[in-house]
């Protein structure tokens, strides 16, 4: 079996493992503290061009969302999301567990638009009776999203824009960010998400690190005590600089990109043959992971030899799948993919 | 100006108020600990023909809610509740701070059906990751809903066998309960509702009380140490014989449920000029809150003479508003309103 | 049985009743926006002199305290309190349900003092580790305390100076305040600890009222979107117009400080039968509340006529117990209970 | 500078680091559902000679602690600690984000005593108004404890008789257990422990991996929907197979032991050469951490090539440190320390 149901299939990019390697009989401070941490965080900083931003680095990425939204936001308060969002649906309720409601939006496409966001504020204060209702305040968005689809530059500004007029926090999801900003059309960089977001992360556990997501606070406001908050929910890592050491891995040359753009690669081989058999999508995809709809015996004949996602039915006789591919995916593997999917 | 826009804009009924006057000088045991909280306890059992039954007593509805969920739930188990349920919209998160997702459900009229449960559950559990997603355990439903619909005995009976059959907490809302169990065509009563549901509780501000709710817990299972959640939601009345006495004048006669006919009878009263003006209703309601769709200018005309609830834009000309009636409606009042209604 | 086993025995001064059956037919608005309500804040403003101070109303002193504490903390903070304190002990773990720790500092009058407070700000950040514990950030106490003791005004003014010097918000729980504030030897009052403290309270529920709590916040900090933590804890009662109708009645003349005065002297003379007995105090008190030490047999008798209420053993022979007074207190039972304390 | 400040400066024993290595570009399924974690889960019930017992790995001690008391406790529940316990110090308030308390208790040694946790229960229930307090049922010890002390078999014995007695769940934080099973004296060992304690966690993170804990569930009430609860405390590794490849280097020959029993031996050494200098000890310790009484001077002087952790005054020219050594200690660099210890 070979298998594409996720981009956390294997362990490391042999360059990240090795830092590990090397440098394991060191002795260095705990919690964070060490020179790797110190090292990768500036260097995230300068790919960012934010020399005044904070760098802190989670081991998971629902340990991320909810550092982060607890720490943000005041007991009244509540994230916006699109309903397919991770923090809405795939966390076990991690966010209402540190006190606060996910305020969640219908989307068709997994993104959110700067409209939608702003009819939420307004709806919010234009009820009389706002105060006995969840004020939100943050917006939580995921590029790409949970269903693989981007955001455009022109999106995220107007997103960006309605947010800072309305005094909401905008947080971005990166756990793929890589896939997203290597994606076919994309024009975001991580510049212009620095600048345009109060917090985002950048996401290491699904593209290629053994774990570890490095959250990038561009925002002053969110910045004070965060560490407090981060050792109360169980995120400061003991071992702190394994975290520093990975980065520094991805971003010391072009590793993260370059793993971001190969697994695009792997998975547009795949859209190209669905394409080719005329199968539909649920969403367009230029990432990593890609929802062909099929017909059932398809996806039945599919399962004898490949591990792959089951997502939703669509009719009667075709249901969506998730395909994902990663850095550790091999050309062959696709190849023989594609030409089983091409024969039937 | 004359008052339709809730059910508590007086204080309580004469009969109530007297009860704390002619009792003001007794010393008794605080925490409703005292005969009087004895008294009502069985006189609300009783009624409900549950010799079984625990009965709390609360200040107010947001309280009840929360505190009956908070004991009821582990922290991974959320509340399904219709998307218009007053603690997905109306409680300032209350439900989220105390850790619990409201999964919200899209209803048309307020109401939630069984069918609509066993979805719920089943799509939960039919999900392989359902570890990842927050685990439906209580079933939160309003009679009347928050609209003014009211459930039928069978719709009940199939909801409460569907959360039975699934292991299912059924926990009933009854802030106006009154005017359900009034309204024509009505089919339940307080032994079916106990019979039926885990927990539900008797509202008492919205039908005549100074304050007042009293839980009714059926299901032993939510009994264990309940008092001790009901303090730490800071939700034990010092003086609580204030909160029996006055459910002793709601039933020590029919009291409650007279209250309950009147308003309904006044809220007739209007519905009827508004069919007669061919005015739609935003949902059917045969209870004390009537949601006629009205045009603009009417609205506005009786907004010079009356306070009522402004609710939602239905289209360009139109909205819909809340009037609303209570044990102290004035049949003079409601016939000036009628009238008014009627001249436009 | 006589009850001195608390303040909250009996109903409400028929002075506050009376304000209640005068208005009960009136319409107002709910949830507090009525008149009485801004009246009663208004003339609350007056007796501290703080013109710009926010006050708002609350059923019990459980609620007021998870309500202004979880307002005012981010996640990481705490609440440094007296081990004997109402938050520490007495609230089932209403602070903590809010997600707080209640930092406990050993007392052996149910005091703290600005040098306690010192240490416990200067014992946090002088770990370096201190992003693994609790910030302290609000100071709790109770003013007279749990156990009857009253703060001077050198001693609130060296613990409001300590708070402001290390950014510390100070918050004074004033369930029983009235009698503080007449109690002999007291040299503190409303402006003083308006102008000391950052938020307090009056209470009622023990001084007269059927309930209610009057919640004055002077710190501009604390103010911004204050109700809607309120309405998500459930501390917004429907009919809020009860509790500015009562809080009228205490201020309106000086209703509220006659009522504390009367408590004192009664208590005084309990007090005075215990000195001539020789019997030794838990802790000094001026207050309504009395904690003389007598001997297990003593105890035995009155309890016989009397409920009272039993403290703690001190040693082999001999318990401290409280007898308690409130404005209802009659001078024929105070007189009774004194003649048999001196019997035995 | 020579690091003995803590048990976590170093990566990974290189066996452990060894187990990634080789298995790096396997595809196994996430979230711990892989072969590699059941053969380290069987291991480990092997081990504690429980094959009825569950197992989970976390990442690390704090989201170990908070996962296991946010999953065992009703909302008015709380963890009777040590107030030396780590859940009481140095969580950053992580249990109470979780909405319980801490209930600690004073102890000379870092222990609790089956009496003490007696009387807490008996004081808890002795009082007439315990629905007013937070109820103890979680008791919570570690082994060793923070300051290097070991429970004794009789002792814990009767700790879990006293527990099973009063109903009462016994929880073991062994974040260094391997350090106590190991120490000169000890007479417990896994199964006994597994057998006593109700939940208990095996650390790795501080005994020779790059990260985590091994949660040992005994007691089959507190089994369900576990996993549950560690997603939404984000304590499910997405990798999830990194921690059963690190486990299975620990058991599969007696590496954990081996690693302990080592650097038991090192912190002998250390200990001895204070007894030789007639410094006295903090707490008596045979295990890795060593809490030696030192002057100023001389701690100053040590300062200058050896970092340790500097722990608390004792008395004017004296303060306890803390020596701790791990797997990765060199006997060469302790006895460089032990010489400059004997030397001032």
């Amino acid at each position: 079996m070979i298998r594409f149901n996720c981009d956390y299939s294997e362990g490391a990019h042999p360059r990240v493992l090795d830092k590990l390697i090397r440098t394991n009989f060191e002795q260095t401070a705990g919690y964070g503290e060490d020179p790797y941490c110190r090292l990768a965080a500036q260097m995230i900083k300068d790919r960012c061009n934010r020399p005044d931003a904070d760098v802190h680095f989670f081991v998971g990425g629902t340990q991320t969302n909810l550092t982060v939204i607890s720490a943000a936001l005041r007991p009244h308060q509540g994230a916006v999301s699109a309903h397919t969002g991770h923090i809405n649906v795939h966390e076990s309720g991690a966010i209402e567990a540190t006190g606060h409601k996910v305020l969640s939006v219908p989307s068709h496409d997994g993104k959110l638009t700067a409209g939608q966001i702003q009819r939420v504020y307004e709806e919010h204060y234009g009820d009389l009776n706002h105060q006995h209702m969840v004020q939100p305040k943050l917006v939580y968005i995921s590029n790409p999203t949970e269903i693989g689809s981007v955001y455009s530059k022109t999106e995220l500004t107007a997103i960006s824009e309605t947010c800072r007029k309305n005094d909401l926090i905008l947080y971005l999801d990166g756990a793929r960010l890589g896939y997203a900003l290597c994606a076919e059309g994309n024009d975001l960089d991580l510049p212009a998400i620095a600048e345009l977001c109060d917090a985002f992360y950048i996401g290491g556990t699904k593209i290629g690190l053994l774990f570890g997501e490095a959250l990038v606070i561009c925002n002053p406001k969110l910045k004070e005590d965060f560490r407090y908050i981060m050792k109360q929910k169980g995120s400061i890592l003991a071992k702190g600089r394994l975290l520093g050491l990975q980065f520094i891995a991805l971003f010391e040359d072009d590793l993260y990109f370059e793993m971001s753009r190969h697994a695009n690669r792997m998975a547009r081989l795949i859209k190209e043959a669905c394409i080719r058999k005329r199968y539909s999508f649920l969403v367009p995809s230029n990432t990593n992971q890609q929802f062909p709809i099929m017909p059932g015996e398809v996806i039945n004949k599919l399962a004898l030899n490949y591990v792959f996602e089951y997502w939703q039915q669509v009719d009667d006789k075709s249901s969506a799948v998730r395909f994902c591919t990663s850095w550790a995916t091999e050309l062959k593997a696709v190849q023989q993919l594609v030409a089983e999917i091409e024969s039937y």
